[in-house]
Protein backbone atom coordinates (compact mmCIF):
# COMPACT_ATOMS: atom_id res chain seq x y z
CA UNK A 1 0.00 0.00 0.00
CA UNK A 2 1.61 3.66 -0.92
CA UNK A 3 2.07 6.15 1.78
CA UNK A 4 -0.89 8.41 2.15
CA UNK A 5 -0.28 11.75 0.66
CA UNK A 6 0.72 14.73 2.48
CA UNK A 7 0.73 17.51 -0.07
CA UNK A 8 -0.94 18.63 -3.31
CA UNK A 9 2.52 18.85 -5.70
CA UNK A 10 1.59 15.74 -7.66
CA UNK A 11 -1.91 16.98 -7.97
CA UNK A 12 -2.98 17.12 -11.53
CA UNK A 13 -7.06 18.30 -12.53
CA UNK A 14 -7.90 17.71 -16.13
CA UNK A 15 -9.90 21.11 -16.99
CA UNK A 16 -12.94 18.88 -18.32
CA UNK A 17 -13.10 18.01 -14.36
CA UNK A 18 -14.29 21.61 -13.78
CA UNK A 19 -15.37 21.93 -16.90
CA UNK A 20 -17.67 24.55 -16.56
CA UNK A 21 -15.10 27.02 -15.84
CA UNK A 22 -12.79 28.20 -18.47
CA UNK A 23 -9.43 27.19 -18.54
CA UNK A 24 -8.38 30.86 -17.23
CA UNK A 25 -10.63 30.82 -14.12
CA UNK A 26 -9.32 26.55 -13.74
CA UNK A 27 -5.68 28.26 -13.79
CA UNK A 28 -6.41 30.55 -11.16
CA UNK A 29 -8.18 28.76 -8.86
CA UNK A 30 -5.99 25.13 -8.81
CA UNK A 31 -2.88 27.31 -8.34
CA UNK A 32 -4.43 29.10 -5.51
CA UNK A 33 -5.04 25.46 -3.85
CA UNK A 34 -1.55 24.70 -4.31
CA UNK A 35 -2.66 22.19 -7.47
CA UNK A 36 1.12 21.11 -8.97
CA UNK A 37 -0.17 20.27 -12.32
CA UNK A 38 -3.00 20.56 -14.85
CA UNK A 39 -3.93 18.18 -18.16
CA UNK A 40 -5.52 20.30 -20.85
CA UNK A 41 -8.68 19.06 -22.90
CA UNK A 42 -8.46 20.13 -26.14
CA UNK A 43 -11.80 22.09 -26.13
CA UNK A 44 -10.57 24.30 -23.28
CA UNK A 45 -8.39 26.36 -25.81
CA UNK A 46 -10.83 26.91 -27.83
CA UNK A 47 -10.58 30.71 -29.15
CA UNK A 48 -7.09 30.87 -26.93
CA UNK A 49 -3.34 31.54 -28.22
CA UNK A 50 -2.73 28.41 -27.07
CA UNK A 51 1.38 28.77 -25.96
CA UNK A 52 0.24 32.08 -24.20
CA UNK A 53 -2.04 29.76 -22.20
CA UNK A 54 1.03 27.23 -21.69
CA UNK A 55 2.82 29.96 -20.44
CA UNK A 56 0.36 31.47 -17.97
CA UNK A 57 0.27 27.86 -16.51
CA UNK A 58 3.65 27.59 -15.80
CA UNK A 59 3.14 31.16 -14.78
CA UNK A 60 0.98 30.34 -11.91
CA UNK A 61 3.42 27.30 -10.88
CA UNK A 62 2.27 24.71 -12.58
CA UNK A 63 3.03 22.29 -15.08
CA UNK A 64 1.52 21.27 -18.09
CA UNK A 65 1.28 17.64 -17.52
CA UNK A 66 -0.41 16.40 -20.58
CA UNK A 67 -3.09 17.41 -23.59
CA UNK A 68 -6.23 15.18 -23.99
CA UNK A 69 -7.02 13.61 -26.24
CA UNK A 70 -5.86 12.82 -29.41
CA UNK A 71 -6.60 8.69 -31.01
CA UNK A 72 -10.06 7.44 -32.38
CA UNK A 73 -8.03 6.23 -35.06
CA UNK A 74 -10.47 3.46 -36.32
CA UNK A 75 -12.94 4.35 -39.31
CA UNK A 76 -14.35 2.74 -41.95
CA UNK A 77 -13.09 4.67 -44.88
CA UNK A 78 -9.65 5.35 -46.00
CA UNK A 79 -10.64 9.21 -46.16
CA UNK A 80 -11.67 8.62 -42.31
CA UNK A 81 -8.90 7.35 -41.55
CA UNK A 82 -6.92 10.69 -42.93
CA UNK A 83 -9.21 12.77 -41.12
CA UNK A 84 -8.34 11.12 -37.63
CA UNK A 85 -4.67 10.51 -38.59
CA UNK A 86 -4.56 14.44 -39.88
CA UNK A 87 -6.30 15.73 -36.28
CA UNK A 88 -3.20 13.93 -34.92
CA UNK A 89 -0.90 15.72 -36.53
CA UNK A 90 -2.98 19.11 -35.46
CA UNK A 91 -3.00 17.79 -31.57
CA UNK A 92 0.74 17.03 -31.64
CA UNK A 93 1.61 20.85 -32.51
CA UNK A 94 -1.09 21.31 -30.21
CA UNK A 95 0.86 19.95 -27.64
CA UNK A 96 3.90 21.11 -28.63
CA UNK A 97 2.24 25.02 -28.77
CA UNK A 98 1.22 24.46 -25.33
CA UNK A 99 4.58 22.92 -23.69
CA UNK A 100 2.87 19.61 -22.65
CA UNK A 101 5.27 16.72 -22.67
CA UNK A 102 2.37 13.68 -23.75
CA UNK A 103 -0.76 13.62 -25.47
CA UNK A 104 -3.06 10.88 -24.06
CA UNK A 105 -4.49 8.98 -26.92
CA UNK A 106 -8.40 7.56 -26.27
CA UNK A 107 -7.71 4.84 -29.30
CA UNK A 108 -11.12 4.80 -30.77
CA UNK A 109 -13.57 1.78 -32.39
CA UNK A 110 -16.03 1.86 -34.98
CA UNK A 111 -19.25 0.09 -33.58
CA UNK A 112 -19.92 -3.47 -35.62
CA UNK A 113 -16.14 -3.12 -36.80
CA UNK A 114 -14.50 -5.99 -35.70
CA UNK A 115 -12.30 -5.32 -32.81
CA UNK A 116 -8.79 -7.23 -34.01
CA UNK A 117 -9.31 -4.88 -37.29
CA UNK A 118 -9.51 -1.70 -34.88
CA UNK A 119 -6.89 -2.97 -33.16
CA UNK A 120 -4.69 -2.76 -36.14
CA UNK A 121 -6.12 0.19 -37.60
CA UNK A 122 -5.16 1.63 -34.25
CA UNK A 123 -1.01 0.83 -34.33
CA UNK A 124 -0.93 1.73 -37.93
CA UNK A 125 -2.30 5.16 -36.76
CA UNK A 126 0.03 5.41 -33.73
CA UNK A 127 2.93 4.69 -36.35
CA UNK A 128 2.08 7.19 -38.72
CA UNK A 129 2.18 9.94 -36.33
CA UNK A 130 5.27 8.57 -34.62
CA UNK A 131 8.16 11.14 -36.13
CA UNK A 132 6.08 13.73 -36.19
CA UNK A 133 5.48 13.61 -32.52
CA UNK A 134 9.60 12.62 -32.01
CA UNK A 135 9.95 15.63 -33.97
CA UNK A 136 8.86 17.92 -31.89
CA UNK A 137 9.55 16.24 -28.27
CA UNK A 138 5.83 15.10 -27.29
CA UNK A 139 5.22 11.68 -25.72
CA UNK A 140 1.80 9.94 -26.62
CA UNK A 141 -0.09 7.74 -24.02
CA UNK A 142 -2.33 4.49 -25.00
CA UNK A 143 -5.26 5.00 -22.68
CA UNK A 144 -6.76 1.70 -22.09
CA UNK A 145 -10.31 2.53 -21.91
CA UNK A 146 -13.46 0.79 -19.42
CA UNK A 147 -14.59 -2.58 -21.95
CA UNK A 148 -18.00 -0.60 -21.73
CA UNK A 149 -15.95 1.48 -24.20
CA UNK A 150 -15.34 -1.10 -26.43
CA UNK A 151 -17.89 -0.62 -29.25
CA UNK A 152 -17.04 3.14 -29.67
CA UNK A 153 -14.31 4.83 -28.32
CA UNK A 154 -11.50 2.28 -27.48
CA UNK A 155 -10.83 -1.64 -28.76
CA UNK A 156 -8.09 -1.35 -26.30
CA UNK A 157 -9.30 -2.65 -23.14
CA UNK A 158 -6.99 -3.57 -20.97
CA UNK A 159 -3.54 -3.00 -19.65
CA UNK A 160 -2.36 -6.69 -21.01
CA UNK A 161 -3.34 -5.00 -24.45
CA UNK A 162 -1.83 -1.47 -23.96
CA UNK A 163 1.37 -2.81 -23.16
CA UNK A 164 1.31 -5.49 -26.03
CA UNK A 165 0.51 -2.58 -28.35
CA UNK A 166 3.39 -0.60 -26.60
CA UNK A 167 5.60 -3.69 -27.22
CA UNK A 168 4.65 -3.70 -30.89
CA UNK A 169 5.27 -0.04 -31.53
CA UNK A 170 8.29 -0.29 -30.20
CA UNK A 171 8.97 3.07 -29.81
CA UNK A 172 10.43 5.45 -26.95
CA UNK A 173 7.42 7.96 -28.13
CA UNK A 174 4.46 5.49 -26.87
CA UNK A 175 3.44 4.42 -23.45
CA UNK A 176 0.65 3.99 -21.35
CA UNK A 177 -1.68 6.07 -19.32
CA UNK A 178 -3.04 4.81 -16.63
CA UNK A 179 -6.51 5.28 -15.26
CA UNK A 180 -8.01 3.61 -12.35
CA UNK A 181 -11.67 3.94 -13.38
CA UNK A 182 -11.08 2.20 -16.54
CA UNK A 183 -8.59 -0.52 -15.08
CA UNK A 184 -9.54 -1.19 -11.35
CA UNK A 185 -11.30 -4.47 -11.89
CA UNK A 186 -8.93 -6.59 -13.62
CA UNK A 187 -7.08 -9.38 -11.81
CA UNK A 188 -4.20 -9.11 -13.90
CA UNK A 189 -3.75 -4.97 -12.76
CA UNK A 190 -1.09 -5.37 -10.61
CA UNK A 191 1.19 -7.69 -12.28
CA UNK A 192 0.12 -5.87 -15.84
CA UNK A 193 1.28 -2.37 -14.09
CA UNK A 194 4.54 -3.86 -12.69
CA UNK A 195 5.18 -5.05 -16.42
CA UNK A 196 4.69 -1.92 -17.86
CA UNK A 197 7.32 0.09 -15.64
CA UNK A 198 9.79 -2.58 -16.24
CA UNK A 199 9.35 -1.23 -19.97
CA UNK A 200 9.15 1.85 -18.92
CA UNK A 201 6.25 2.53 -20.53
CA UNK A 202 3.95 3.78 -17.63
CA UNK A 203 3.84 7.47 -18.82
CA UNK A 204 0.64 8.83 -16.97
CA UNK A 205 -1.45 8.29 -13.68
CA UNK A 206 -5.60 8.84 -13.68
CA UNK A 207 -7.72 8.71 -10.59
CA UNK A 208 -11.48 9.17 -9.67
CA UNK A 209 -13.74 6.52 -8.13
CA UNK A 210 -16.56 4.03 -9.49
CA UNK A 211 -19.71 5.25 -7.99
CA UNK A 212 -23.10 2.72 -6.62
CA UNK A 213 -24.55 3.04 -8.80
CA UNK A 214 -23.04 4.47 -11.68
CA UNK A 215 -26.30 6.03 -13.41
CA UNK A 216 -24.48 7.06 -16.51
CA UNK A 217 -22.09 5.37 -18.71
CA UNK A 218 -19.45 8.20 -19.02
CA UNK A 219 -20.55 11.37 -16.97
CA UNK A 220 -21.15 9.59 -12.96
CA UNK A 221 -17.71 9.54 -12.29
CA UNK A 222 -17.14 9.67 -8.29
CA UNK A 223 -14.24 11.51 -6.30
CA UNK A 224 -11.60 8.84 -4.69
CA UNK A 225 -13.65 7.65 -1.67
CA UNK A 226 -17.03 7.54 -3.23
CA UNK A 227 -16.38 4.23 -4.74
CA UNK A 228 -15.10 0.58 -4.81
CA UNK A 229 -12.12 1.57 -6.36
CA UNK A 230 -8.87 0.85 -4.62
CA UNK A 231 -7.36 3.92 -5.44
CA UNK A 232 -4.15 4.08 -2.49
CA UNK A 233 -3.74 0.33 -3.65
CA UNK A 234 -3.41 1.26 -7.22
CA UNK A 235 -1.14 3.75 -6.70
CA UNK A 236 1.02 1.80 -4.41
CA UNK A 237 1.13 -0.16 -7.29
CA UNK A 238 2.54 2.71 -9.82
CA UNK A 239 5.08 3.94 -7.48
CA UNK A 240 6.53 0.31 -7.01
CA UNK A 241 7.57 0.79 -10.28
CA UNK A 242 9.36 3.77 -9.86
CA UNK A 243 6.98 6.14 -11.01
CA UNK A 244 7.26 9.66 -9.44
CA UNK A 245 5.28 11.44 -12.22
CA UNK A 246 1.70 13.47 -11.16
CA UNK A 247 -1.69 12.03 -10.05
CA UNK A 248 -4.30 13.45 -12.67
CA UNK A 249 -7.68 13.84 -11.34
CA UNK A 250 -9.80 13.02 -14.17
CA UNK A 251 -13.96 12.96 -13.42
CA UNK A 252 -16.31 13.55 -15.74
CA UNK A 253 -19.75 14.15 -13.79
CA UNK A 254 -22.92 15.65 -14.44
CA UNK A 255 -24.00 16.26 -10.76
CA UNK A 256 -20.30 18.10 -9.98
CA UNK A 257 -20.40 19.80 -12.95
CA UNK A 258 -24.30 20.86 -12.16
CA UNK A 259 -23.02 22.34 -8.60
CA UNK A 260 -20.61 25.26 -7.85
CA UNK A 261 -17.24 24.36 -8.63
CA UNK A 262 -14.94 26.21 -6.11
CA UNK A 263 -16.35 23.84 -3.46
CA UNK A 264 -16.19 21.05 -6.20
CA UNK A 265 -12.82 22.08 -6.14
CA UNK A 266 -12.26 21.88 -2.51
CA UNK A 267 -13.52 18.37 -1.99
CA UNK A 268 -11.30 17.30 -5.17
CA UNK A 269 -8.34 18.57 -2.65
CA UNK A 270 -9.67 17.06 0.09
CA UNK A 271 -10.24 13.46 -1.16
CA UNK A 272 -6.93 13.49 -3.11
CA UNK A 273 -5.40 14.22 0.51
CA UNK A 274 -7.30 11.47 2.02
CA UNK A 275 -8.41 8.90 -0.37
CA UNK A 276 -6.23 8.24 -2.80
CA UNK B 1 -17.34 -18.84 -38.06
CA UNK B 2 -20.77 -21.23 -36.97
CA UNK B 3 -22.84 -22.20 -39.86
CA UNK B 4 -26.20 -20.13 -40.00
CA UNK B 5 -29.60 -21.25 -37.91
CA UNK B 6 -31.75 -22.66 -39.67
CA UNK B 7 -34.88 -23.43 -37.21
CA UNK B 8 -35.44 -22.68 -33.73
CA UNK B 9 -34.83 -26.19 -31.93
CA UNK B 10 -32.38 -24.48 -30.51
CA UNK B 11 -33.61 -21.40 -29.35
CA UNK B 12 -34.41 -20.68 -25.87
CA UNK B 13 -35.62 -17.38 -24.35
CA UNK B 14 -35.62 -16.44 -20.84
CA UNK B 15 -38.47 -15.29 -19.00
CA UNK B 16 -37.22 -11.67 -18.43
CA UNK B 17 -36.74 -10.99 -21.79
CA UNK B 18 -40.86 -10.76 -22.29
CA UNK B 19 -40.72 -9.30 -18.93
CA UNK B 20 -43.84 -7.48 -19.45
CA UNK B 21 -45.57 -11.40 -20.16
CA UNK B 22 -46.83 -13.42 -17.38
CA UNK B 23 -44.94 -17.15 -17.61
CA UNK B 24 -48.11 -18.36 -18.94
CA UNK B 25 -48.43 -15.99 -21.82
CA UNK B 26 -44.81 -16.99 -22.65
CA UNK B 27 -45.06 -20.28 -22.30
CA UNK B 28 -48.16 -20.48 -24.92
CA UNK B 29 -46.69 -17.91 -27.40
CA UNK B 30 -42.61 -19.33 -26.92
CA UNK B 31 -44.47 -22.73 -27.99
CA UNK B 32 -46.36 -21.42 -30.69
CA UNK B 33 -43.45 -19.86 -32.42
CA UNK B 34 -41.69 -23.27 -32.11
CA UNK B 35 -38.91 -22.00 -29.35
CA UNK B 36 -37.30 -24.87 -28.02
CA UNK B 37 -36.60 -24.02 -24.36
CA UNK B 38 -37.07 -21.49 -21.74
CA UNK B 39 -34.69 -20.71 -19.06
CA UNK B 40 -37.12 -19.16 -15.85
CA UNK B 41 -36.31 -16.28 -13.97
CA UNK B 42 -37.38 -16.80 -10.12
CA UNK B 43 -39.65 -13.78 -9.94
CA UNK B 44 -41.89 -15.27 -12.75
CA UNK B 45 -42.69 -18.09 -10.75
CA UNK B 46 -44.07 -16.16 -7.77
CA UNK B 47 -47.75 -17.41 -6.75
CA UNK B 48 -46.98 -20.57 -9.06
CA UNK B 49 -47.26 -24.29 -8.42
CA UNK B 50 -42.67 -24.71 -9.68
CA UNK B 51 -44.10 -28.52 -10.13
CA UNK B 52 -46.76 -27.41 -12.63
CA UNK B 53 -45.11 -24.74 -14.01
CA UNK B 54 -42.47 -27.05 -15.07
CA UNK B 55 -44.54 -30.06 -16.19
CA UNK B 56 -46.41 -27.30 -18.19
CA UNK B 57 -43.72 -25.90 -20.19
CA UNK B 58 -42.64 -29.36 -21.19
CA UNK B 59 -46.64 -29.90 -22.08
CA UNK B 60 -46.28 -27.18 -24.92
CA UNK B 61 -43.12 -29.10 -26.06
CA UNK B 62 -40.51 -27.13 -24.68
CA UNK B 63 -37.30 -27.67 -22.38
CA UNK B 64 -36.93 -26.13 -19.00
CA UNK B 65 -33.00 -25.25 -19.36
CA UNK B 66 -32.22 -23.74 -16.67
CA UNK B 67 -33.39 -21.59 -13.39
CA UNK B 68 -31.87 -17.87 -12.88
CA UNK B 69 -30.66 -16.92 -10.74
CA UNK B 70 -28.85 -17.64 -7.61
CA UNK B 71 -25.32 -16.70 -6.27
CA UNK B 72 -24.91 -13.06 -4.41
CA UNK B 73 -22.77 -14.79 -2.07
CA UNK B 74 -20.66 -11.97 -1.19
CA UNK B 75 -21.79 -9.71 1.85
CA UNK B 76 -20.55 -7.81 4.91
CA UNK B 77 -21.49 -9.81 7.73
CA UNK B 78 -21.87 -13.95 8.84
CA UNK B 79 -25.44 -13.28 8.92
CA UNK B 80 -25.92 -12.01 5.64
CA UNK B 81 -23.62 -14.36 4.00
CA UNK B 82 -25.62 -17.08 5.50
CA UNK B 83 -28.80 -15.45 4.55
CA UNK B 84 -27.09 -15.63 0.96
CA UNK B 85 -26.64 -19.46 0.95
CA UNK B 86 -29.91 -20.10 2.14
CA UNK B 87 -31.64 -18.23 -0.77
CA UNK B 88 -29.40 -20.56 -3.24
CA UNK B 89 -30.60 -23.72 -1.34
CA UNK B 90 -33.58 -22.52 -1.84
CA UNK B 91 -33.18 -22.03 -5.22
CA UNK B 92 -31.74 -25.21 -5.98
CA UNK B 93 -35.07 -26.51 -3.97
CA UNK B 94 -36.84 -24.64 -6.76
CA UNK B 95 -34.81 -25.99 -9.53
CA UNK B 96 -35.52 -29.68 -9.28
CA UNK B 97 -39.26 -28.96 -8.58
CA UNK B 98 -39.21 -26.92 -12.11
CA UNK B 99 -36.98 -29.94 -13.35
CA UNK B 100 -34.39 -27.44 -14.23
CA UNK B 101 -30.96 -29.11 -14.80
CA UNK B 102 -28.78 -26.02 -13.76
CA UNK B 103 -28.41 -22.76 -11.72
CA UNK B 104 -27.20 -19.77 -13.48
CA UNK B 105 -25.15 -17.75 -10.56
CA UNK B 106 -24.68 -14.34 -10.88
CA UNK B 107 -21.53 -14.13 -8.37
CA UNK B 108 -22.04 -10.75 -6.67
CA UNK B 109 -20.35 -8.35 -5.29
CA UNK B 110 -19.84 -5.54 -2.47
CA UNK B 111 -19.89 -2.20 -3.12
CA UNK B 112 -15.98 -1.18 -1.61
CA UNK B 113 -15.23 -4.14 -0.56
CA UNK B 114 -12.00 -5.79 -2.06
CA UNK B 115 -12.86 -7.98 -4.75
CA UNK B 116 -10.00 -10.74 -3.67
CA UNK B 117 -12.33 -11.19 -0.45
CA UNK B 118 -15.75 -11.17 -2.76
CA UNK B 119 -13.82 -13.49 -4.86
CA UNK B 120 -12.92 -16.24 -1.89
CA UNK B 121 -16.69 -15.73 -0.14
CA UNK B 122 -18.29 -16.80 -3.69
CA UNK B 123 -15.92 -19.43 -3.89
CA UNK B 124 -17.15 -20.11 -0.40
CA UNK B 125 -20.26 -20.03 -1.14
CA UNK B 126 -20.46 -22.45 -3.83
CA UNK B 127 -18.35 -24.87 -1.82
CA UNK B 128 -21.58 -24.53 1.00
CA UNK B 129 -24.17 -25.31 -1.38
CA UNK B 130 -22.91 -28.39 -3.66
CA UNK B 131 -23.69 -31.60 -1.78
CA UNK B 132 -26.99 -30.09 -1.88
CA UNK B 133 -26.85 -29.24 -5.28
CA UNK B 134 -25.96 -32.96 -6.22
CA UNK B 135 -28.27 -34.60 -4.24
CA UNK B 136 -31.09 -33.25 -6.10
CA UNK B 137 -29.38 -33.14 -9.46
CA UNK B 138 -29.02 -29.48 -10.26
CA UNK B 139 -25.68 -28.03 -11.75
CA UNK B 140 -24.28 -24.62 -10.95
CA UNK B 141 -22.81 -22.43 -13.83
CA UNK B 142 -20.92 -19.49 -12.66
CA UNK B 143 -21.48 -16.63 -15.10
CA UNK B 144 -18.95 -14.20 -15.56
CA UNK B 145 -20.41 -10.50 -15.56
CA UNK B 146 -19.24 -7.44 -17.22
CA UNK B 147 -16.50 -5.47 -15.89
CA UNK B 148 -18.81 -2.94 -15.41
CA UNK B 149 -20.95 -4.74 -13.01
CA UNK B 150 -17.86 -5.38 -10.54
CA UNK B 151 -18.97 -3.38 -8.08
CA UNK B 152 -22.70 -4.47 -6.93
CA UNK B 153 -23.40 -7.64 -9.34
CA UNK B 154 -20.26 -9.57 -9.86
CA UNK B 155 -16.55 -9.85 -8.35
CA UNK B 156 -16.08 -12.71 -11.26
CA UNK B 157 -15.55 -10.64 -14.71
CA UNK B 158 -14.11 -12.51 -17.23
CA UNK B 159 -14.10 -16.12 -18.92
CA UNK B 160 -10.31 -16.85 -17.56
CA UNK B 161 -11.51 -15.96 -13.82
CA UNK B 162 -14.56 -18.81 -14.35
CA UNK B 163 -12.94 -21.40 -15.45
CA UNK B 164 -9.92 -20.97 -13.03
CA UNK B 165 -12.96 -20.75 -10.01
CA UNK B 166 -14.18 -24.09 -11.66
CA UNK B 167 -10.85 -25.25 -11.25
CA UNK B 168 -10.21 -24.41 -7.73
CA UNK B 169 -13.57 -25.91 -6.84
CA UNK B 170 -13.18 -28.98 -8.96
CA UNK B 171 -16.85 -30.83 -9.14
CA UNK B 172 -18.30 -31.68 -11.91
CA UNK B 173 -21.28 -30.41 -10.72
CA UNK B 174 -19.92 -26.45 -11.62
CA UNK B 175 -19.35 -25.01 -14.92
CA UNK B 176 -19.69 -21.75 -16.68
CA UNK B 177 -22.63 -19.68 -18.40
CA UNK B 178 -21.15 -17.88 -21.38
CA UNK B 179 -23.13 -14.88 -21.82
CA UNK B 180 -21.58 -12.72 -24.97
CA UNK B 181 -22.79 -9.28 -23.21
CA UNK B 182 -20.31 -9.77 -20.52
CA UNK B 183 -17.40 -11.00 -22.73
CA UNK B 184 -17.70 -10.20 -26.56
CA UNK B 185 -14.78 -7.32 -25.99
CA UNK B 186 -11.81 -9.47 -24.13
CA UNK B 187 -8.92 -10.65 -26.40
CA UNK B 188 -8.70 -13.56 -24.69
CA UNK B 189 -12.30 -15.39 -25.30
CA UNK B 190 -11.64 -17.17 -28.08
CA UNK B 191 -9.02 -19.12 -25.93
CA UNK B 192 -11.00 -19.28 -22.84
CA UNK B 193 -13.92 -20.84 -24.37
CA UNK B 194 -11.54 -23.26 -25.79
CA UNK B 195 -10.15 -24.06 -22.24
CA UNK B 196 -13.58 -24.00 -20.79
CA UNK B 197 -14.89 -26.64 -23.07
CA UNK B 198 -11.88 -28.68 -22.85
CA UNK B 199 -12.71 -28.50 -18.88
CA UNK B 200 -15.72 -30.12 -19.80
CA UNK B 201 -17.15 -26.65 -17.89
CA UNK B 202 -19.45 -24.89 -20.96
CA UNK B 203 -22.91 -25.34 -19.10
CA UNK B 204 -24.88 -22.37 -20.89
CA UNK B 205 -24.45 -19.81 -23.78
CA UNK B 206 -26.56 -16.30 -23.23
CA UNK B 207 -27.22 -13.81 -26.67
CA UNK B 208 -28.22 -10.46 -27.14
CA UNK B 209 -26.37 -7.78 -28.97
CA UNK B 210 -24.18 -4.36 -27.31
CA UNK B 211 -26.36 -0.94 -28.35
CA UNK B 212 -24.21 1.82 -29.34
CA UNK B 213 -24.65 3.95 -27.53
CA UNK B 214 -26.16 2.06 -24.89
CA UNK B 215 -28.04 4.40 -22.70
CA UNK B 216 -28.65 2.39 -19.25
CA UNK B 217 -25.93 0.00 -17.92
CA UNK B 218 -28.70 -2.58 -16.88
CA UNK B 219 -31.34 -2.55 -19.16
CA UNK B 220 -30.38 -1.51 -22.80
CA UNK B 221 -29.43 -4.78 -24.68
CA UNK B 222 -30.11 -5.38 -27.93
CA UNK B 223 -31.10 -8.13 -30.38
CA UNK B 224 -28.73 -9.68 -32.18
CA UNK B 225 -27.64 -7.80 -35.11
CA UNK B 226 -28.29 -4.35 -33.76
CA UNK B 227 -24.94 -3.87 -31.73
CA UNK B 228 -21.21 -5.18 -32.25
CA UNK B 229 -21.46 -8.23 -30.46
CA UNK B 230 -19.91 -11.32 -33.12
CA UNK B 231 -22.32 -13.41 -32.19
CA UNK B 232 -22.26 -15.85 -34.98
CA UNK B 233 -18.37 -16.05 -34.33
CA UNK B 234 -18.73 -16.78 -30.86
CA UNK B 235 -21.52 -19.07 -31.10
CA UNK B 236 -18.82 -20.96 -33.62
CA UNK B 237 -16.36 -20.58 -30.31
CA UNK B 238 -18.70 -21.95 -28.61
CA UNK B 239 -19.90 -25.10 -31.11
CA UNK B 240 -16.35 -25.96 -31.42
CA UNK B 241 -15.53 -27.15 -27.95
CA UNK B 242 -18.41 -29.76 -28.43
CA UNK B 243 -21.14 -27.65 -27.21
CA UNK B 244 -24.37 -28.24 -28.33
CA UNK B 245 -26.95 -26.93 -26.13
CA UNK B 246 -29.72 -24.15 -26.68
CA UNK B 247 -28.74 -20.43 -27.77
CA UNK B 248 -30.26 -18.70 -24.83
CA UNK B 249 -31.86 -15.20 -25.81
CA UNK B 250 -31.84 -13.11 -22.45
CA UNK B 251 -32.51 -9.32 -22.79
CA UNK B 252 -33.21 -6.86 -20.72
CA UNK B 253 -34.70 -3.76 -22.56
CA UNK B 254 -36.32 -1.00 -20.98
CA UNK B 255 -37.13 0.26 -24.70
CA UNK B 256 -38.48 -3.71 -25.63
CA UNK B 257 -40.24 -4.22 -22.56
CA UNK B 258 -42.38 -0.62 -23.38
CA UNK B 259 -43.57 -2.46 -26.74
CA UNK B 260 -45.85 -4.92 -27.76
CA UNK B 261 -44.27 -8.24 -26.35
CA UNK B 262 -45.89 -10.43 -29.32
CA UNK B 263 -44.25 -8.15 -32.04
CA UNK B 264 -40.69 -8.15 -29.98
CA UNK B 265 -41.16 -11.85 -29.76
CA UNK B 266 -41.30 -12.28 -33.99
CA UNK B 267 -38.31 -9.74 -33.63
CA UNK B 268 -36.07 -11.73 -31.47
CA UNK B 269 -37.21 -14.75 -33.99
CA UNK B 270 -36.41 -13.05 -36.81
CA UNK B 271 -32.92 -12.07 -35.07
CA UNK B 272 -32.09 -15.45 -33.73
CA UNK B 273 -32.18 -16.92 -37.40
CA UNK B 274 -30.26 -14.50 -39.49
CA UNK B 275 -28.06 -12.57 -36.87
CA UNK B 276 -27.27 -15.30 -34.25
Amino acid sequence: MAQPIVDTSKLCIHTITTKPWPIETAIERFSAHGVGGMTIWRDALTGRDIAATGQRIRDAGMAVVSLCRGGFFPAETDVARQAAIDDNHRAIDEAAALGAPLIVLVCGAVPKQPLPLSRQQIQDGIESILDHAASVGVKLAIEPLHPMYADSRSAINTLRQANDACAAIDSPWVGVAVDVYHLWWDPDLEAQIQRCGAMGKLFAFHICDWRTPTEDLLNDRGLMGEGSIPVRQIRGWVEQTGFNGFNEVEIFSNRYWAGDQEAFLAKIVDAYLNHS
